[in-house]
C-alpha cells in the first residue's frame, strides 16, 4: 500500500567547504519502499534547520559521519506516522526525529527520538520552543541559574529560539530580565514579545556600560550562548552569589589553541559566583517534564515564540545558508509540501 | 588587680613598603590598664603569622586600615581570658580573635570571634587546622566540590595549610588525590603526611602530562588556591560533571587590569562542569560545626597537620618575612614567652 507513495527529498548532490549553499543540494523524487516488520512510516510536516548541519553536510571530523552524496539531508524533523508495523508506533500519532529533508521516512524507530502531543498546538513547535531549544531554555535557565523572584537575570542571544524563551521564563519565574542582541529589529522584538524589561545593543552600546544602568544591582544569574566580548562585560558586573549558565559559545569559533581572554577567577572568588556548563542532551529524561509546563505556558499566552518558515522543498536548500547569513527572524523552519 | 601586669608587644615601629623586615618592629614593654566595665583581659598564648599581615603593616587601600605606628601589630592569636568584667566571657575560657602581637590585650569582646573548646588538643591549632585554613578546606572542599568515593580530587598548593587539610579530607570521604607542590621536601611531606595518591610537582614536571597518568579517569574536584598555569594545565584533564572551587589565586598577584589566559568557558561546556568561587567568611555561622568534625578527625588519627612555631616574641618581628620567603614549614606561629 505505501509502495504507490512518492518520497520527495533534498538530497546532498556534491560536497560543500564551509556553509552548504542551494547548489549543494537537489530536490528528487523516488518511491517510496514497503515496509518490513518493525518498520514505520512517517510523513514529515516540518523540517529543521539548525547550525549544526553545515557540520553534517561538511567531510570533516564530527560526532556524527557526514551525509553520504545521494542521501537526504540529515534533519531533525516532525510528523505523523502513516503506516506502522512497530509495536510502539500507531499510526496517526506525531513523532520528531532525524527524518531528514524528506517527505516519507521509512524507520525502524532508532531515529525517532520522542513522540509529540497532538495538543492543539502547531506540530512545528517540536523544533523550536517546544523542542530542543525551549527545554534548553527551561533546565539551563531552573536548573542552573535558578532565578528567584525580584533578581536580575541577563540574557546573550536574547533574540533567538532559546533566548526569547530564558527571558520569558526568567519573568514567569518573577525575574527582572535584561537581554542583550544586535539589531534595533532584534532589539524591538526582545522588547515587545520576549518582555524584557532591559535591552541592550551589543553592537551600539558599551555593554558593561549599559549594563550599570540595566542592572544596578549586579547581575544575579546570566545566561550565556556567545562567551567572548559580551560575556567579558557581564562578568564584570556580577551580583554576590550569581549563577551562570554556559550554554553555548557562539562568538568564538575556533577552539584549538583555546583563545585567550580575562581571566574569570578572581570576578568568581570575590562575588562567589558559580559558572556551570550545560548541554541539554543530559536532560533526555525530562523532556516530558519540560515541555508539558512549557505547553502549559504557551496556551495561557505566558509564553510566545517566533517561527520563520519557509514554504517547500524548493526553499530548502539555500536555508542553511540563510540561517549563517542571520537572516531568519525566529526558528527557522520548511513546511513539506 | 591586673594593672601589675606587664604587657610584652611587638609594635610596628616604622611603616614598611611591602614584605615587613625585622627592622620595622620593636618589643617593648607597657603596663596593662585596668579593665573597664564590659571589658576582659586575655593572655595571648600563640600569635599567628598570616600573608595578610604584609599588607596591614603597609599604608595602602585596603579592607581595615593600616596598622598605626606604636601600635602592637594586629593578628589573629589564640588565648586564655585571665579576668573578666563582661558577662560573655569567664575568666579561664579559651578564645581566638584579632588580638595582636602581645602578651595581654584587653578586649570589648568585638575583636573576639569564637570561644576555643578546650579539648586537650594544643590552642594553637585554632590558628590553623582548627581555624581558618581547616575550615577554609572543609567547607571549599566538602561543600563546592562534595568528592564522591572513588572519584578522583585535585590540589594545588598541596602542601599548604589549607591544602594538606583538602587532602586528607578527601581521602576520609573516599576519593583518590592527586597533590601539586613544588619542592622535594613539599612532595615528601604530601606523600607522607597528607596522604596523597600520586603528588606532581609544577616545578619538575609539566603538569597536564604528569596528571594524565595521575589521573587517567580525568578530574572529578579541583581544590584550586592558585590560578594561573597550574590551573590552566588542570582544566584541560576535567572529567565530566567535574567541580572546581575557586578558594586563591596565589600565581598570579595583579589584577588591574584582569590578566588574560585560556578561556574556561567550552571545558566547562564540554565537560558540563561547576566552577564556583569560595570565601570562608560566608560560612561565620557554621564554624562550630566544621571546628568539632576536624577536632574529632585529629584525635582519631584521621587529620594530621604542620606547624612551624617560633619561640617568643624577639621571633616575631622576622616572621612575615619568613613566611614570605616560604621558609616555613607548615602553619606559621608565635608561641608568647
Amino acid at each position: 500500500m505505501t509502495s504507490s507513495l512518492i518520497n520527495r527529498r533534498v538530497v546532498l548532490s556534491s560536497r560543500p567547504k564551509g556553509v552548504p549553499q542551494a547548489e549543494h543540494f537537489t530536490v528528487d523524487e523516488v518511491p517510496v519502499p514497503d515496509l518490513g516488520d518493525g518498520e514505520l512510516l512517517v510523513q514529515t510536516l516540518f523540517w529543521s534547520v539548525d547550525p549544526a548541519m553545515r557540520g553534517w553536510a561538511n567531510d570533516a571530523p564530527n560526532y556524527l559521519p557526514p551525509v553520504a552524496i545521494g542521501d537526504a539531508m540529515r534533519s531533525f524533523a516532525v510528523g505523523r506516522v502513516v503506516a506502522s508495523r512497530n509495536a510502539d508506533y500507531a499510526e496517526g500519532e506525531l513523532v520528531h526525529g532525524m527524518l531528514g529533508w524528506q517527505r516519507f521516512a521509512v524507520s525502524d524507530g532508532s531515529n525517532i527520538d520522542r513522540k509529540v502531543a497532538d495538543s492543539g498546538l502547531s506540530p512545528s513547535l517540536a523544533l523550536g520552543v517546544l523542542g530542543l531549544n525551549g527545554v534548553t531554555a527551561y533546565y539551563g535557565l531552573l536548573d542552573v541559574c535558578d532565578p528567584k523572584p525580584g533578581e536580575t537575570v541577563v540574557v546573550s542571544t536574547a533574540a533567538g529560539a532559546v533566548g526569547g524563551a530564558v527571558g520569558q521564563i526568567a519573568k514567569i519565574k518573577g525575574a527582572r530580565t535584561v537581554g542583550i542582541t544586535s539589531s534595533p529589529e532584534k532589539m524591538a522584538l526582545c522588547r515587545e514579545k520576549f518582555s524584557y524589561d532591559a535591552v541592550i545593543s551589543y553592537r551600539d552600546q558599551d555593554v558593561a556600560e549599559a549594563l550599570a544602568e540595566a542592572a544596578p544591582d549586579g547581575v544575579n544569574c546570566y545566561f550565556d550562548n556567545t562567551c567572548g566580548p559580551i560575556s567579558d562585560a557581564v562578568m564584570t558586573k556580577l551580583a554576590l552569589g550569581a549563577r551562570i549558565c554556559i550554554c553555548g559559545t557562539a562568538s568564538l569559533t575556533d577552539w584549538d589553541p583555546i583563545p585567550v581572554g580575562p581571566r574569570v577567577h578572581r570576578q568568581l572568588l570575590v562575588a562567589r559566583a558559580r559558572m556551570q556548563g550545560f548541554l541539554v542532551l543530559d536532560y533526555q529524561d525530562r523532556f516530558g517534564e519540560a515541555i508539558d509546563t512549557l505547553s502549559g505556558w504557551i496556551k495561557d499566552g505566558k509564553l510566545t515564540y517566533e517561527e520563520h518558515t519557509l514554504e517547500g522543498a524548493e526553499a530548502a536548500p539555500g536555508a542553511i545558508d540563510m540561517l549563517y547569513r542571520g537572516q531568519n527572524a525566529g526558528k527557522l523552519l520548511v513546511r513539506v509540501d
